[in-house]
């Protein structure tokens, strides 16, 4: 018996009936039957980024999502400041670069959240920003910052805000309109339970000015423009992963079922419980400002992280992420979200607990296991 | 009784057993079962496309794709001639505009194929042009060019050939390192037999030389350097459509164990019976330079064609598309690419028989029927 257990921060587990609706015969998207999947995919979608923006569907990844945004956002004279604290929030100033967009690429330590006073200091010292760019949950490091009282700050100083949510959309509490969060980018293959190959955006009215005005400057095919001309009328521009968006239509309502708030507090149970389980079996918790939505879990250096998730893989069917870059080694990442539950993420707990024993590592076997189980009891 | 029949030319008819393979569980994307699934696909997409150049894949559809090598291959200085003569190709003169490259946008009669020669005059007269964009085969209009005497004449001027190719590869013959087309583009939705999601590129060395003194210039998403960079190495540089490049996989070999000559002849005998059954029952043949992928009916008058094509759908489960722009109500257009084959293409005739009979469209019954069953008759 072999089964496959994804934990890695996207992609993630799908519903076996997602994936089988997925598989079903499918008609043409320039159709009624897609342009009411479109319609009923997008009033859900808007329910779970709690928004009343309008919400584009791109086929592509996050990243292209998020390059369509940049661009899109920043005319010539603006200027962005970007808050990198990982490996995805540096792409994002990588990105500004690409396009000879003015930037600050202002970088913190990573596992560490940006003091939103930090930010407050940048609009005040420096007028010529326009912008902000950051990531809600950074998945590199396992991090999540203070959004709303961000979008507090960049409200009041007039600047746009362009926020990463690839991994908190769908699984922590996020609220664009309320936090005054301009855009909004995720993924599909992140809370939203499917194979990857969609990216999602929720764009408010003040970012809509500035796109508007930049029209015809933009790239082609992520256009947000277009995106916005064609989703009015519950289509694409060009020809969409229709299966995948048949199947978001399935996970969106999935989540609904379940309850935004029910969601919310069993991912950042699933966390809670996973935090305490690498305390009691003596690895840690690398982030200064931990995610519910990913974990990551430091590794001490008696212990070889390669060697670690190998066994987690070939002997439990285990998938978990390494780290990046410099935090190679150093920790291994465990998702909380997708069509993982808490019996899930106990068993997830205890194969980390077994492959580690193996290993030689020194801790009370069922300790983790032991603190995840309170958690759940207390929180649930 | 309620069937599904895909015939319009992208999406398709998409084998029952790579659905089921799509929908099985899957792993992570940066891992060596990954790898192998990238590696054999490549290699079997080179077989396809009859090439030795690099083969990239995107997540996206054949528009990304093709916005990447036209951004790609035109640093500035450049010189576009693009031909236009139809939806798609009037596309790349489209995004020739937007990324303001300079280019000469040649328009044509819709429904007719370029003139070799056309070409070979406007590189003589115009030496500033560097490269010649155009499409194979048309969609919107269902028309193939002679790309092989183009290659000759663009090769032999030095020019770079840009073709999209995405209703001919996997359909038509194609080789593009004979035929010196230096870019290749094509989707997954079409003879490739899958949902839409990627793009395929094959990209051959005089365009590389171009794309690599242009690094840094081009977009993030589809920078082709990138793609090639991960290429190699059987990766992607973002998060892939991991879930449909395991399709491409398992189409790629399908397509392989028929034999791609063997695809080709069927392909071109379903579009030579659709032909015969579109005279015999009194409709006729739109293009002048006829496609083998892709056949456009025309429709008397005296039909209406989207009363038709509504019929054929409530009916008979038959998709087909109708006409864009100034084509809508003149012509339907039927797909010989994806899952079908001769049975299903007598199908699909016997429907359009039967719609256009109830409707009162005067012909012989079953002369349409009659007129392809020669024609395969004859060619298989």
């Amino acid at each position: 018996m072999k089964k496959i257990r994804l934990f890695t921060p996207g992609p993630v587990s799908v519903p076996e009936e997602v994936q089988l609706e997925m598989a079903r015969p499918f008609a043409h998207h320039r159709t009624a039957w897609f342009g009411e999947v479109m319609r009923d995919c997008t009033a859900q979608l808007k329910q779970i980024l709690m928004t009343e923006y309008d919400t584009l569907i791109f086929t592509g990844s996050g990243t292209a999502t998020m390059e369509g945004a940049i661009v899109g956002c920043h005319p010539p004279g603006s200027k962005a400041l970007v808050i990198e604290n990982g490996k995805f929030s540096q792409r994002w100033g990588l990105i500004c670069e690409r396009f000879n967009i003015d930037c600050i690429r202002h970088q913190i330590a990573w596992g560490t959240a940006i003091d939103p006073q930090v930010i407050a200091d940048h609009l005040k010292n420096d007028p010529a920003i326009t912008s902000v760019i950051l990531v809600h949950s950074e998945t590199s490091t396992a991090t999540v910052c203070d959004l709303e009282r961000i979008g507090k700050i960049t409200h009041e100083a007039g600047k746009l805000l362009l926020a990463d949510c690839i991994t908190s959309a769908g699984a922590l509490p996020l609220k664009p309109d309320e936090w005054h969060v301009d855009v909004v980018i995720s993924g599909s293959q992140k809370a939203f339970m499917l194979p990857p190959g969609l990216g999602v955006a929720a764009v408010g009215p003040r970012a809509w000015e500035i796109i508007e005005q930049n029209k015809g400057r933009q790239s082609y095919y992520l256009d947000y423009n277009a995106a916005r001309k064609s989703a009015v009328k519950n289509d694409t521009p060009y020809t969409p992963a229709l299966t995948l968006i048949r199947g978001l239509c399935m996970t969106t309502q999935m989540l609904l079922e379940e309850g935004l708030e029910n969601v919310w507090k069993r991912v950042a149970a699933q966390a809670a419980a996973t935090r305490a389980a690498a305390v009691a079996i003596g690895m840690g918790v690398f982030s200064k400002s931990p995610s519910d939505s990913v974990t990551a879990i430091s590794i001490p250096d008696s212990l070889n992280e390669s060697e670690l998730r190998k066994t987690l893989r070939d002997t439990y069917g285990m998938h978990l992420a390494g780290g990046q870059d410099h935090l190679k080694g150093k920790i291994i990442r465990m998702s909380h979200m997708g069509y993982v539950d808490v019996i899930d993420t106990l068993g997830a707990i205890a194969a980390i607990e077994q492959a580690a024993h193996r290993m030689g590592h020194a801790f009370e076997l069922g300790a983790g296991l032991t603190a995840a189980q309170k958690v759940f009891a207390e929180r649930l």
